[in-house]
């Protein structure tokens, strides 16, 4: 067993993820963790709550006075800061997992730098061509060929190459982070009904059906491309994972299976990294009525996650 | 209460419809009804299944005999007369609903008749211009503002005239055949995060938001474009239907959520009419094995909404 503690950042100050940290910290059962943000706000955030300060915290001070639900662009850049300090601390092998609290991408962007999520800033951290999400809820796991990217632009994304690369990231995280000896991936079509012989569109038979071909020539336990209505579906039998080939294909029935406690795992990383599956809910910031639920579930895979890869 | 009977087409013959039909029509809670199709094959079918024959049939025979799993084109016509004589029968009032068994509809195709499936055909004979697909499991209904579509035809599809169009259709079914009388109704973004302030596709902000404040302005209780991965959750509160943008985005959550209990009741028609969610599968025609689950919740459906309607 890893004696090395779990990070987790504490997200944007003026949402809700201060507020889940102080809240987990002061749980008995909370597992070895150091948080990244702003000591001096956290503290308050706690006192605001009425909850026992416990934190283990690096402090990473924000330029700017937070008010709860008014995020500020002035503190984009320690935000990023303290993402930076986690990264290397799990790269040097201080930290067993990355777990990160919500960010607002769009006051990241109002500070004028270039930020399209998390997961794009963590791979190119780690210098991982291939990021891939993963949301788990119960034992259901959904990964995603294309994440946020318009509906229109999608069945153009999804080429042969990438979903080769993508299915390749996901058998062998499936391998080696969920210790998983031979997965069984099913994945989804492109089109309803996976095209239905071409009346439905080409893709599923012309880019899915021969990378599903070649990727089981490789040894990996395939099933695809299956109509993504039933993919998901007792019906569809044992299965380790489903990839969907986009996002609201796979994420509103993970997300209804996963009644607020789905987390998000990033593969092809050479880092465990989970987070939430909520955003900043700039609402609830310092109402006490946040749901700690996804936190804590993502905190609880990435204890396990990072024990197996020790 | 209505008296009158169900109407019940039996389907594809080489697939699993004529076995549900004789299995549910030997049930002693089965409800009035008559089965459509081609009696002596629904005789033998019966017997080969050791069930009990206690089918009410309107015989329509087929021309050619039928081997359980291999389809005959040469049968096609006589199956559509026989959703002729259903509907006729709706039309007039002697029967309270139509249910339908499925069909394979390339089988229709390869004998030369063009075919998009029964809804369409459905829509054909009744003179309706806008069916709408509404499928439900439990207590969760969702529509389907595009169907059997390939998805990079969809975005384009969604035209602020189509979508206002269905939910028209869809609200004004909810009241006169579902009998609720101000129902709420979430619309599904088109892009993942409901295009996320454009960041993510032009079409929520362009098209969708503007129709549903149009559709508020006439009286309808709507909220949109909610990102789909978030619609179905319980956190998104009550509504009495989704209306989903596409196939992909709104049937995974439904069939998941349905256990093999998910019905379709085509909305927009003069009569009403309920489905199985499933296909014909002729792997499993004469063996048994098929599930009655959704034939009967699509009777069971069928009966309570004919009674409403009177």
């Amino acid at each position: 067993m890893s004696n090395r503690p779990l990070v987790v950042t504490a997200g944007e100050p003026a949402g809700i993820g201060p507020d889940l940290c102080v809240a987990i910290g002061a749980r008995p059962d909370c597992p070895p963790m150091q948080v990244i943000g702003d000591e001096a706000l956290l503290r308050a955030r706690a006192a605001l709550l009425g909850v026992d300060f416990l934190l283990d915290v690096i402090d990473v001070p924000f330029p700017v006075a937070v008010e709860c639900g008014k995020p500020n662009p002035a503190n984009a850049s320690a935000l990023l800061d303290g993402l930076r300090l986690a990264v290397e601390g799990c790269s040097s092998g201080r930290f067993s997992a990355l777990v990160t609290a919500p960010l607002a991408k769009n006051v990241i962007c109002d500070a004028g730098i270039p930020f399209t999520g998390h997961t794009e800033f963590l791979a190119e951290l780690t210098a991982s061509p291939l990021p891939v999400m993963l949301l788990t809820a119960g034992d259901m796991r959904v990964a995603l060929a294309s994440t946020h990217l318009p509906l229109r632009a999608v069945p153009d994304y999804i080429t042969a190459e990438r979903l080769h690369a993508v299915l390749r990231v996901l058998h062998r995280d499936l391998q080696q982070t969920f210790g998983i000896a031979d997965p069984e991936i099913i994945v989804c079509g492109l089109n309803p009904h996976a095209g239905e012989g071409g009346h439905l569109g080409t893709e599923d038979d012309s880019v899915i059906a021969p990378v599903v071909q070649a990727c089981r020539n490789e040894g990996m336990n395939l099933r695809g491309p299956v109509p993504a209505d039933t993919a998901f579906t007792a019906a569809a039998g044992h299965r380790d994972a489903v990839l969907a080939m986009y996002h609201d294909q796979g994420l509103p029935v993970l997300k209804y299976a996963g009644f607020g406690h789905a987390v998000n795992v990033t593969l092809g990383l050479p880092i465990i990294r989970t987070s939430v599956d909520h955003g900043t809910a700039f609402d609830l910031a310092g109402s006490g009525k946040a749901d700690t639920g996804s936190l804590w579930t993502a905190i609880e895979l990435a204890q396990v996650l990072g024990e197996r890869r020790g």
